[in-house]
């Protein structure tokens, strides 16, 4: 059975569902941050998913990260499956700005999460939330 | 027209290409690194590839990726599309090994590439190319 693994749980906040993957919002207000993770139990890489499962991915992926390009104004998105410390596959995509706190480089090991306050959490969930479409199912 | 970006051609080298995609192998022995580069002009993210070329995109991409993570017996793939630095629309395969030159952490940024001797780059070429199948042809 699919249970998200315990560090993504710890470091992210759940906006919702599409029919394939949970959609997480990392919980680091430097970046608009999502990542998708696949709810199928002990898949490490997306050539190892289902034909259907790979396709469903990428439509989710493509709409997550135009809704993000667009709601941000993002210069760049980035989208990535690593997995090195965390092998269940999810896939990040994070929205990026000339100038912003890791420009031009990755923005993995760029020092510690600044966490969300509240109500600019509340914020980054609608912004990325509404009207993503695409079968997206928000979280109450 | 179709142009490959100067930079991924100084730091490449071309081994074929798949029906949609350039496949390049990064100049670089610290990593099995190859490059996926659709060859669509003008296209920096992958939502704005059309339905066909995204399908494309994925299979080679999941061919690739399982083509290195068997012939290198890697222990994690990694595959991003970044772009801060070079906006052409490509797509990274990185076959990871704990203990690598980086291992956590992504290969981006971490110190210069290393060039392959002859006999090597010869020897990581046949290792991705052969066998990989997909419609690819390699350079002669």
């Amino acid at each position: 059975m699919f249970r998200l693994d315990d560090r993504l749980a710890a470091d992210t906040v759940v906006l919702g569902r599409f029919p394939l993957s949970l959609l997480l919002l990392m919980n680091d207000a430097r970046f608009p941050w999502c990542i998708l993770v696949p709810r199928r139990e002990g898949v490490t890489e997306i050539h190892r998913l289902g034909a259907d499962d790979r396709a469903a991915l990428l439509a989710e992926s493509c709409r997550l990260a135009e809704r993000m390009q667009a709601a941000f104004g993002a210069d760049k998105m980035n989208v990535a499956a690593l997995g090195n410390v965390v092998p269940q596959l999810h896939l990040h995509h994070v929205a990026r700005f000339r100038g912003d706190a890791a420009w031009p480089h990755p923005v993995w090991g760029r020092g510690p999460a600044v966490p969300y306050a509240p109500e600019a959490l509340a914020a980054a969930r609608r912004t990325v939330a509404e009207g993503l479409g695409g079968g997206f199912e928000a979280a109450s």
